[in-house]
């Protein structure tokens, strides 16, 4: 049975997987993948205080090089549906648009992935390489129980990657302006500067702890952190939050807090990034000025997957298909890709991401299809017949 | 009858008149007063949306000069009893010292301006002038319902003051210490800075309203208002906090607010020095900066009562009785001095403030006889034979 990439993306868009649901896009996906010959394994991951997650890992082929394509089908809430012009969960199409919450993100990205390797081993059943699937249904929600537990879960079977496409609306305005082959990294601080609490009229008695913290926050933002990379544009440093939530104005308030996230790339770690903050926050403070500094842990390194061959299979797929060179871009949000690049080389295409997360999230018809053969031309240049 | 300065502290002390409670403190003044031959009048006075509160105006002798004792009853809460030495309303004796919520701030003063006016009245029965008393029950609370209403009821009366004292404790050590001629005033206000909400990892999209809150802030307290004049200290300005109360790390947030006080010498007035802000602000912020600037509205103005004869006496008897010569001081908050100071100069002596609002607040007895004495001093010298 063959799948057009607008009919799997309209049975997608009819499954209600918001976040945690699993809402029968993974078991769609399953019976699809398994009538083409894939071998499907459905991977539950729990966490205490998380809900229980429903995952898919399927692979064709048992040979090298293994090219893996990567996402998920759950997605973020409709919204107020009342301001939808078509249901959000009905997979119609008006005009040349088809509708749907996960249109673009990602779920008809998947139907792309999925209706290209479809095609590729209906016609090449017997090429020397395998085709993976590895899709989450945990990458919009607390992301705890999905492609990191998924990723383990392999790695534990033996599964070893070459490399990997991640599906997600990577596009600003066209189908072939950009792909992604890096993310910045994201750190996140907290400082708070202890001062004496006292009566205004009496400041001499009391220590504001709100110069003091202006000061800090001043040394953080005063020089930029780098000037970009080859690939990357400069790290950036953002305030998020100030708060003292001191109500009384006759009161000098004890302690003043605030929050900052860093973007940044690849000159920096999460560790080194820690350091420069650390010092900064020392030089401005001298002797005088009490402060903690905490910084939460985390996952989201800078990484780049340095133009290659596969890059390069990509980039050509795309200009073949659009006439567009695609832009080699490393800005944006994290993603996925952070995790995955631990194993392989992972590079991000997808569709046009404009209106991703919002009321009316659609997308081209004729878009489905030429990211269809976009990924074909992908999978036909990296398993040469 | 004779009234000790400690009898009638104790009697005082045992009424439980926690703001806005009368707890009979205003009774047993008023048939204390009576007895002596003073005319008194208990006028309650009401606000919508706060308590209905008591207050006492008595006056003996019809002639002039007038001066007025002023000074209120109601006292702030015990907090936790138990942590009291003593029943903080039983007018224990302990040694050499009284105890109870009240002792200083302010039953004790009260307690001795009546002891030493009764005495008088007492001794010279028809000395030319009138003695008054002006007591609230409404200081320590919203202070709506207490001394500004209490001055324009006696002023609609046709009272006319010559001069007051008002009697805080005014020494922070010693009694004898410090009279108070005067006092800063204060002035509150907010800025409200508007950015542009926005993902942190799309900054050009957004506009961070933090770091241009602390450019206004910094411009607010880069220079000092003033370096003081000939009896006050330099104003100054506290910035109480600063709120932003975004809780999302990755989120650029859409507005960011501050509030400040200004403890304000005579070089100011409310009007001047809201224009002075004001103006810092314009400056700082270019044209690029989108804030507001709301000011609240205040009574607390800068006043001074320039020294001569009044305080005079006041420094003499204070020398005369305690070996101290009080220094002349506008330290410290506002007080209800600031109201009585458009009718008539006013100038605050009472106790030692060292245990006012805390648990065991408490009085030395030896101190109550001493500012009796000191204020039959000024009523003689005032009143001359
Ligand atoms: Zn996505
Ligand atoms: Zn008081």
């Amino acid at each position: 049975m063959e799948h057009s990439p607008l009919s799997l993306a309209q049975s997608l868009l009819r499954c209600p997987s918001v976040t945690p649901a699993e809402g029968g896009a993974l078991a769609f996906s399953e019976s699809v993948l398994r009538e083409a010959g894939f071998e499907v394994h459905r991977p539950v991951f729990s966490e205490p205080g998380t809900p229980d997650v429903e995952n898919l890992y399927a692979r064709y082929g048992k040979g090298e090089p293994y090219l893996l394509f990567s996402g998920h089908t759950d997605v973020v809430p409709p919204g107020d549906t009342g301001r939808w012009r078509h249901d959000p969960f009905g997979g119609v199409i008006d005009g040349t648009e088809l509708y749907g919450r996960g249109a673009v993100d990602m779920k008809g990205g998947i139907a792309c992935m999925m209706a290209a390797a479809l095609e590729f081993v209906r016609e090449r059943p017997d090429f020397p390489g395998s085709i993976g699937f590895l899709i989450t249904g945990d990458e919009e929600g607390p992301a705890i129980n999905g492609t990191v537990k998924l990723l383990d879960w392999a790695k534990a079977r033996g599964e070893r990657f070459d490399a990997c496409i991640l599906g997600e609306p990577t596009n600003p305005e066209r189908l072939g302006d950009m792909i992604k082959i890096g993310r910045r990294g994201s750190l996140t601080g907290h400082v708070t500067v202890e001062g004496k609490q006292g009566h205004v009229a009496y400041p001499h008695l009391a220590d504001n702890p709100i110069p003091n913290l202006m000061r800090l926050l001043s040394a953080l933002i005063a020089k930029p952190l780098d000037h970009g990379t080859d690939h990357f544009d400069a790290s950036n440093l953002e305030v998020t939050t100030v708060d003292v939530g001191n109500p009384a104005a006759n009161v000098i308030p004890a302690a003043a807090r605030a929050t900052f996230n860093i973007r940044f790339n690849d000159r920096w770690t999460p560790e080194s990034l820690e350091e420069e903050i650390a010092r900064r926050l020392s030089e401005a403070a001298g002797n005088h000025v009490r402060y903690t500094l905490t910084m939460e842990p985390t996952n989201a390194v800078a990484f780049l997957t340095e133009p290659n061959d596969f890059v390069g299979f990509i980039a050509k797929a795309i200009e073949t298909e659009t006439g567009i060179r695609p832009k080699l871009s490393t800005t944006g949000g994290t993603s996925d890709a952070r995790f995955i690049v631990r194993d392989c080389p992972v590079v991000e295409f997808g569709l046009v991401g404009q209106t991703m997360h919002q009321v009316d999230e659609r997308v081209a018809v004729a878009d489905l299809d030429r990211l269809a053969s976009i990924y074909r031309k992908v999978l036909d240049a990296y398993f040469p017949a």
